[in-house]
């Protein structure tokens, strides 16, 4: 990430990939602070095994496309809403790169989805990954269907005076 | 893609997957005229050996969270653009997904970052396709250089009329 | 609706169909979590006398277009407002339905007005509903002249101190 | 419609009707140049058996919301696109009606369903328009269909060229 | 105005028409709940003298364009905000006027703006009315060049610490 | 007007006033380019008689804005749109004027409006101009009503091929 | 600025500033109400050795604009953020200038920044102030590179907890 | 500039700096398909005597604001239209800087603007440039002058044939 104003979000993405059990290494790196840490980072990531990036930025946020720029294999970008503009003029500077350098974006503030989603890149060759996210889609899945059956069973108005 | 009038833009995905010699499967299946056959189309993706899904939608564009709510592996979304808002309303439809269901979005009218997406899921395992990327890579930088070169040779004036 | 994060507003809905005697059933459906179960559910609604459905969602906002997409009789959207973009999201999610799947769009978090519309698209055919609709609408005429009376008659200072 | 230079779009509205074999009245009346003969015609509407009022204006697009306030069955508004503002002006205008007021919003320029719209709420009484819906999604799906068995068929440059 | 839960901004309006000693009526009309009412209300206000109406609504605002339809003097319109939108639908439902029939929208939330526009108005015919414009903007002037003196004599940081 | 760019829509104001027989003087004065001659022409036009100004300008709109703050009777502001962003960057530089410094705003590219709206302000005090504004009022009501009665005659195709 | 509402905000430019040891001068000046003043301090600025001008302003903001029209070097302009909008009027006000006076536009709120490009302006001929501005980046960094580094230690939950 | 499809806007900037006499260099550089190439460039920049640098990019616009994370003295970014969003996606990744980066940011598609703001620049410590500037307002001035008188004295309708 970008800054560590946006570490509340992002730690989303660490808890989620925990709870997959997949190794990350988290860190902060400015794209405009210390544009060379980034440019050393990210050309060695591959090396120390890194399959795909997050990238969480906010506002004029380049690090998700520098990353792109510098690193072979997927970068995951998630638009950070700030004081203003809720996240779009992040979403417009993650989200609209040019031909030949793509960011898979998420949605804002989505650092949950971020994980996900690299769960499943890493699903492609990882029938273990794969597993887990079945399990967790069924988890879902069961989770919004016993919502719907207190809902059915208790009607609207206990069901909000319990929540 | 949800409709044929979004093969024109579609189709640069398909012909970079081409360049890049990746195996494809391209079809037309609009989610809000006949789901049944989405349902079943994406929940055998997987069987026919499926990794990827790319879905291109315009307006309303439910098809590529419909398919990242039935396929277990990635999905790229592509906003494609209309006669109205500049395909706006295809970006919040893609891109805003709920906590649990990805899909990575990529820019307006996108079709061609959508395969190179699709190209470094793939390279994350396999060598042969993240080759293919670096070169891909290294050729786009020659391209700019060469453009810078004569740039700087001619002057604006004469590179413009050149065009 | 789509999550029970949706139904302190969506009770608005179901408030007003009480208020007007019109028996509704009221559930849990998450379009991007269990697809099956909305695939099954929406199929099955004519069978269970179901004329309208109302479905809110916020964000990439499927529900109601997949609603559209599965049930014959009309849908009818409300798109919900959430952390950011104010419910714009939603709103192009639902509205911007492609040709020949409409949803009967309204206001963002207007699950009251989704509530009177099915009233009256079911007092097309049913004068009970026509009157109370009518009763309704004349009672919110009368609330509003009284409110002008008051202010007429005390001033806006002391309208305001009363509130 | 609110001026005859939205004919062309909202023609697609009648046209759609007539496939249906619905009866229909059209015409032109100005919410802000003629409200007395708004008035008169939404307030004698039922008494002609009027059922459904489509109603579709651009701009400050007054006509669907003053036809609800006049009119107590279900009005279906479409948000017309002008020179400017790809119609968010109108959208705003017809969406966001107050609490006790609702107008049934389609997509903009959204004519054609606007039409649909209506035939469903007739339907939910009139069995004969159900068939025809019903038939009418089954052709919308078979197109969709044959249009995916051409492509598969003949790949996406042939099909480019053919279009 | 068009609901009494604008009464808080619009009451700004009032408070300044005191202060320049013009005369108003305040009521409160409802263009969606009441439409006969306010074609009343407007038709005879000119017969009652009136000269200016200041219509605020928020949303679908149609109040001030419908009485800028049935009152032949200016109507000026005040944009009020809601809960979502930043009062963004009422701009556009305010502004967006078809040709023939303007309003004179003012800022969002605009109330005394509104009011001073009503002078500026009624100051073409009324020497007394542009005395007291000409003193509010001299008092204005004024005001402002002491808090800049009083910011060049002590600081911002005691400036600051003294508001 | 502040370009001789913005003529061609400007002039709609002027054929207006000239239709309602209202002198007027029409020049360009840009704010940004020459602030010294808008000083001086602002600050005379009373002098001259001017009872309103209009002001249209497009992009960052000052000019409605800075007439507003010379010139003590009423500022009209048309927002124009240019090639880029339909006019907004105009509509928020002119209608969102500070409190005391009213601008009445008026459509995008509204040009006619904004004569419309002057007279109906003369009009407060000019039973003439008020004559002539109830005969516009007028005509533009059956204009209105002689298009529904030919599409009501001849239906909406040949009244689309007829125009 | 423009009101002494923008004093929480601007107080950062001027901090900063002093951070970087530039004199300044700091006043409130408001376009639309004391517009002789502006012509007057603006044309005089360059007598009393002002080398750039810091605007910052909210809504309509015409300040950073006329400044520019009055004053022949740099002009900055801050965008402020205000009740509704999120700023995006003022951006709009302030970004689109016309051919020709440009303004040096930063990010919303960003009165910080703006110092800082003062700065950098100076420091094309002030040896001092680019030394101050180098160290000032090397601080920057140096930040985010120790934060990165506890993060790296401690673990977000540590950090999130010690924060 | 990023792209040779920028050259016909970005080559304003150059022919504006040609006219004031002061020395460029013009090339291509993308940053999301060269970093490496980016960040030798930027780096040396201060050592070949660049003083201001002009970055120009459309989309997501990643360029101006690493140029300004590389370049210690002021960077101007011109937000560049595209295909869609009438380039707002670049103006929110070139306005919306972090804290302690600044981009100086002119009008969408205003290459001219970044050559005088430049120009400006320079022209604090040196007073030839000044001079030129000081001209080229007096031209612009004279020129608005000049449509004026002609305007004043011809019409607006032969103004508008003759143009």
């Amino acid at each position: 990430m970008g800054s560590d104003s946006d570490l509340a979000v992002m730690s989303k993405a660490a808890a989620q990939l925990e709870e997959f059990g997949i190794d990350y290494e988290m860190t902060i790196i400015s794209a405009h602070r210390e544009a060379d840490v980034l440019m050393d980072w990210a050309a060695k990531a591959p090396e120390r095994g890194v399959k795909v990036i997050i990238a969480g930025a906010g506002m004029a946020a380049a690090l998700p496309g520098m990353c792109a720029a510098l690193f072979p294999l997927p970068v995951i970008g998630v638009p950070l809403s700030g004081k203003n503009l809720d996240g779009m003029d992040a979403v417009f500077s993650i989200l609209q790169m040019p031909p030949g350098v793509p960011v898979a974006t998420v949605a804002i503030d989505g650092a949950k989805n971020a994980a996900i989603l690299a769960a499943k890149m890493l699903a492609m060759s990882d029938e273990g990954i794969l597993d887990k996210l079945n399990a967790y889609t069924a988890g879902m899945k069961e989770q919004v269907q016993k919502k719907a059956e207190k809902l059915e069973r208790v009607g609207y108005r206990e069901y909000l005076a319990s929540k």
